[in-house]
């Protein structure tokens, strides 16, 4: 055991205010692993209120090493012995300022990974629904009509998906993808010129993603302008866009680049953030078929106002936020959680956790 | 080289029935491979016409060797010396009763493989997009308004698939499910119990399918109810149809088995042949939630009357018989042709010959 390991997790205290939605037999699995550690779950009322101070009053947070928490987070005064918050969501931009995380070197650890499977499932049925006309045949349906349409169809076999943002919902995009027989190219946001920067150590399903790194057949760079209009002028077929939003990503898609995909009509998918897309620029794409279509899982603005134009344009597929949704998200949440309290508990650095220079 | 290898395909007749799918620049490398064979591509006619007859009169047939066509067939005493027929489906059955079959063992070969891509595709995409909810945000984007849905996404994660024909489709199927992290079951109409049987040498695109065998975690045999039973109350959450029309497939899954699918709520697949399910008790499953939806490319009868009930039904999405179509389509069904034609070279066993004892 390495020097700082503390396998019953003695003398530290997790508090989780998600506990609505954690199971109780989860919680119980804790205890059986950590003998040391002590769990508190606060439910049932709201944060910052006097229901909340009353069943947690202040002075129970001077031991808290463990939060789980959604949004909600104390002074650093408050709980001066924390040593890691976890989060549910992904990104971390929207509580990043905090002065918990600029002011102090307290570990921020995201959900990342926890929304792979299902964002790939959202991926890939828009983009395959789009190839196959499904839309139009659920009309046709409707029209209780036998009707075949004459446009041919492409399948992916051969085809090539750029990937801006190969992290872990990229990776199981990946995965995916590879397994329709389509050549992957993936970009992020600094080079990953060796084998050992490609891999990512980020919590991944088991047997899911690809935590080695080795479906891309090419490597890209967004760091500058040049690198990013190098991936997207590469002959892609499908382009998916999972990068988060940073000072470098907002609107880092405007029509100087969506003009680059005209060759192909590239398919753009955004899972990402909709504010990484010029909107404007993307309702010209599409109404002038310099791309063949689009899916859009975020927007901007968001949420989308009833009659915004981008509702009615033109090939393109809107849900309203929802491709990270899924009944086993509060599951692998707590796997995250569980993960990292077992690599505290053996003394090595926790996974998920956000570089503050980079910003996620 | 074995002793009947010959490898210019000397004194072989080549006759292409389906010269408007093929491109002439896939003819010169079949010219360039095999410099003793001659070929022949008639095309512009309809068979059995005078107008055919006249660009390929009866003389012609007599030293035709292989023959590539749709349908259309040569009385067995015009082409004595024929070998190997080549045809573009991946069924049989509308030929196998010809005499040209029945009475001789002319080698007929199947596009089996052809289609395991696009019609992957086609599956994944309308499982999903069920799971996913994506037609009812369709539905909210033509009324342009932002609404979530309130009922849980069920990812795939851990989930399990019963593939009903575990051949060339079945397997691209497997490849593409297993990446989205599925437990694969597979049920043949024939047990294969060791490794050895469980391989599938028909043509498959390179990297994808299943051609050892190893997606399964689980092998069933359908020969004989009790089998289909097992597999079918197995705990499937996705039941994929793909086997081949024959008497024993006939109205194989009815009430009965339908029933077995209840505690899972199966969503059904099917992209077989449509009299493999009886309609009516398709129906009543459905609308009475015993399973909870389903996806035909195929019907019965087919093609699906206008205003039949089946276009109504609750939670089902059909399409007319196009899972199949693909761009890539002649291609692939050239490529059966020309790896059939290095096997012949070669003095190989043919690929994708139907088995006239099975029947497929």
């Amino acid at each position: 055991m390495p020097p700082t390991a503390n396998k019953a997790l003695d003398g530290h205290k997790l508090l989780i205010l998600l506990g609505t939605i954690f199971q109780p037999e989860w919680i119980a699995e804790l205890k059986e692993l950590f003998s040391g550690l002590e769990i508190v779950t606060v439910e049932g009322c709201i944060w910052n209120t006097p229901a909340f101070d009353q069943k947690f009053p202040e002075r129970e947070w001077k031991d808290v090493t463990i939060l789980v928490t959604g949004s909600a987070l104390p002074a650093a005064h408050i709980a001066p012995k924390l040593e890691y918050v976890q989060i549910q969501s992904a990104g971390a931009n929207h509580i990043l300022q905090n002065p918990l995380f600029s002011d102090t070197d307290i570990a921020l650890c995201t959900a990342s990974g926890v929304h792979g499977p299902q964002i790939a499932e959202w991926v890939v049925t828009t983009f395959l629904a789009f190839q196959h006309q499904i839309p139009q045949y659920i009309d046709f349906q409707r029209q209780k009509t036998w009707h075949k349409l004459d446009d041919p169809v492409y399948d992916a076999v051969g085809r090539r998906v750029g990937i801006l943002g190969y992290g872990a919902v990229g990776r199981q995009i990946a995965r995916v993808l590879k397994a329709l027989g389509m050549d992957i190219y993936a970009c992020n946001l600094h080079l990953r010129a060796t084998p050992e920067s490609r891999k990512d150590e980020t919590y991944t399903p088991a047997g899911l993603g690809d935590p080695k790194g080795i479906f891309p057949s090419k490597w890209f760079s967004a760091e500058d302008t040049e690198g990013l209009h190098e991936f997207l002028s590469s002959g892609l077929d499908l382009l998916v866009i999972t990068i988060p939003l940073t000072e470098r990503t907002r609107g880092i898609i405007s029509r100087t680049e969506l003009a680059l995909l005209a060759e192909q009509k590239t398919f753009v998918s955004n899972i990402g953030r909709g504010e990484v897309i010029i909107t404007d620029d993307l309702i010209h794409a599409l109404e002038n078929g310099i791309i063949r279509g689009a899916a859009l899982d975020v927007t901007d603005p968001e949420p989308l106002p009833d009659g915004h134009p981008l509702w009615s344009t033109k090939n393109l597929f809107i849900s309203p936020h929802v491709s990270g949704n899924s009944i086993t998200y509060a599951r692998r949440v707590f796997e995250v959680l569980k993960y990292n309290l077992v690599r505290m508990s053996e003394g090595k650095e926790l996974t998920n956790k956000v570089d503050r220079t980079k910003g996620y």
